[in-house]
């Protein structure tokens, strides 16, 4: 018989308890935040109809990069690469009964057909957190107050990251003062969004090639490297530019102030229609973008409804474990087992009814029955990371005492099996 | 441009904001029961290698009931049918380096191509509890307890449900008792599984063809279908026959009594080597198995490895939450979000202000930004079934005094906006 592989599928992860254990703490400090700005969680399954990719993700996503197929009944079928077309799709269903404006959140898994590499896998997490409902830049303001609390409870400083703030209208207002068609701006703006993966000669020759090689490329490079050049290209009371310039000044009045205008960020997704974000990390070792969102107002208008403004982000869980791990953030593993039982002497009966009482308490207890030596079961619970240690034999049965070691401080305590109150008080 | 329907892939579920609050509530459950017994976290990608269910998880599920496809780099994959085989490759993997016995669980979802129907979705999420490294019973007692506590922990009384268990080896001694040929014997036991989705005819039909017709089939029926005739075949005195008595009455004697041998119970999957065990809602209306699972010590083999000794269960969303559902289990639905705060007359920055430290104090909460009357900002605070209610405007800007309201009991109390302890245990 052939043996087996024990490899996961390529670019994929397996999650052992310690790496479970770290993935859970992100996840925990995204839902605490979401929820602390009352965000409601929601979810949907990873299988979606393929046609919900092709109009507005962009190209390239769709054609190269999804996983897709057939199933048996010819359904077009794609394991969902991002979930703004999911959550547009379950908020255009139910328009006329769910209630304006909705805060949302969900941690979905999403799926990308590529070569992995450093901070991108094939299948990744990603918290998407939403509002939708409102058209003013209240919106924008509450989503970056939450993007930067989610990175102020992951334990940043504000000095280890960067938002970068842009408009797509702003764009659209350039590229109509540089009197672009709709396809040279098309194709200027995903020149721009992919500007920093190249040189600035590389740039510079896929602008010639769309500008038709006229001289206005290095005012126009210069323009969008300069937001002080920009301002005065449009005229400081054009409105899109002062609506930018107040929420910025309103988000650096409650206190944050890492945040800047690019007129260089673009962002891949097409169906973005006003201010758009990135979080970029500030070290020089992990200088990249962390996660972005934008507003996307035309997005539900796919599935034949009246508009439904909405501004969202989405944050991986990759690239954020990167950013914690280069900045030491991750916490240190320790079980979530509170307390390891040996049992000795085949005290099994004496020893389940202890632990049934303090499970009926809450405590996370694990029993060894292997009747292994006590130094065995010692270990067992050292290897495990468990913080606190019990040995029940026929001493502890008759007398009805046990001492609770805490393997950490390595104080030990003895107590009375009936005091399930101080017992739980010196484990929790 | 066509529009875009709305409606999910089939077979698979949206989870709106109150139908994810009862899967998280399912899902909190069996985490705080998993880890009350000391069971960590782990999971894994729901992409594997297609060869991982060839061999032993039945032929009938891998070729028909599955999602396969090949990838860009002709591989193939399938979307998981059950978490079994990953967790068996997780721990291959890594034996050497893993500290036995382990205890892990995972809520991992699960993907089958079926015709769907009440409690058979697509898509569905499924709690997996195993233990490794156990070759003793009391690694099967330790697991029946864990399900056990599971239905207490989501609410159900002894009465509404009956852990039904039996051994593939004591079948394999009845098999022989009855002088079938392997062959004969992997055919009856499919046939006995089959047997309540049939008639007692249909299922003699079956068994007299795979007998060629001998008169044995009555008597054999007559024995599987009486647990007393079946030990008097097999003999008081047979080891497998004492050593299942002696864990049906070690449960008893802690108290969980709603356990019978039933030797009808054959549980689908080939890689079961010894005991297994099903719990099946007793509740007349919805008579069927909510869940199950079984000793399999020679599936991890497959890798190439010694055989590690394993037993586990998989429980399902989709069934419980029907279970739950029958027996009026499922809690009512309220907001996580925890205060609704209204604002009036523009004052947003105090507003602010004072949510802001409220969620540096723990609390969810909420902030409406839309300006309309407070009539109307109260009116959403009850469409979203949150608890709590405060409006600031100038007034309360000006007197630092807010009124916070109750929504469920109407009682409203004043507050000093700075006394932040007394708001949180008020509100929490």
């Amino acid at each position: 018989m052939k043996k087996l592989s024990t490899d996961p599928y390529k670019g994929v992860r397996d999650f052992y308890p310690e790496d479970m254990a770290v993935q859970n703490y992100i996840f925990n400090v995204m839902r605490r935040t979401c929820e602390s700005f009352g965000y409601c969680e929601y979810s949907a399954s990873i299988l979606e109809p393929s046609e919900l990719y092709r109009e507005k993700s962009g190209e390239e996503i769709v054609n190269e990069q999804t996983y897709s197929f057939k199933d048996r009944g010819d359904r077009d079928v794609t394991l969902r690469p991002e979930m703004t077309p999911t959550v547009a799709r379950m908020v255009a269903a139910k328009r006329r009964e769910l209630s304006f404006p909705l805060r949302w959140y969900s941690i979905p898994n999403l799926f990308r057909y590529e070569q992995p590499q450093r901070g991108r896998l094939r299948e990744h997490w990603q918290l998407n957190a939403d509002i939708f409902g409102v058209e003013n830049t209240e919106a924008e303001k509450e989503i970056l107050v939450l993007a930067h609390r989610l990175m102020k409870n992951l334990g940043a400083q504000d000095a280890d990251f960067q938002i970068r703030i842009n408009d797509r209208r702003i764009m659209n207002a350039l590229y109509e003062a540089f009197a672009l068609s709709l396809e040279q701006a098309y194709a200027a703006s995903k020149a721009i969004d992919k500007k920093n993966k190249s040189t600035l000669e590389v740039f510079k020759d896929s602008l010639n090639q769309i500008f038709n090689h006229d001289t206005k490329v290095d005012e126009f490079v210069a323009t969008i490297e300069s937001p002080q050049q920009l301002v005065k290209k449009l005229g400081e009371n054009n409105p899109l530019v002062q609506n930018l310039a107040s929420l910025i000044d309103g988000l650096s009045k409650i206190g944050i102030q890492n945040v800047v205008f690019d007129p260089t960020l673009m962002r891949g997704f097409d169906y973005y229609t006003g201010i758009i974000f990135e979080v970029f990390d500030t070290n020089p070792e992990n200088r990249r973008s962390l996660f972005g969102g934008g507003r996307y107002d035309d997005l539900l208008a796919l599935f034949g409804n009246d508009k439904v403004p909405a501004v969202g982000f989405g944050a991986g869980d990759v690239t954020l474990r990167d950013f914690l791990e280069t900045h030491k953030l991750l916490p240190s593993y320790l079980s979530k087992t509170q307390l390891y039982v040996a049992v000795l002497d085949n005290a099994f009966s004496e020893a389940n009814g202890f632990v049934d009482t303090l499970r009926t308490a809450g405590m996370r207890i694990a029993v060894d029955f292997t009747s292994k030596s006590v130094g065995d079961q010692l270990k067992k619970a050292l290897t495990d990371n468990i913080p606190f240690f019990v040995a029940i034999g026929n001493q502890e049965a008759l007398q009805q005492n046990i001492k609770i070691k805490n393997l950490t401080t390595r104080e030990e305590r003895e107590f009375k099996m009936s005091d399930v109150g101080t017992i739980v008080s010196f484990v929790g």
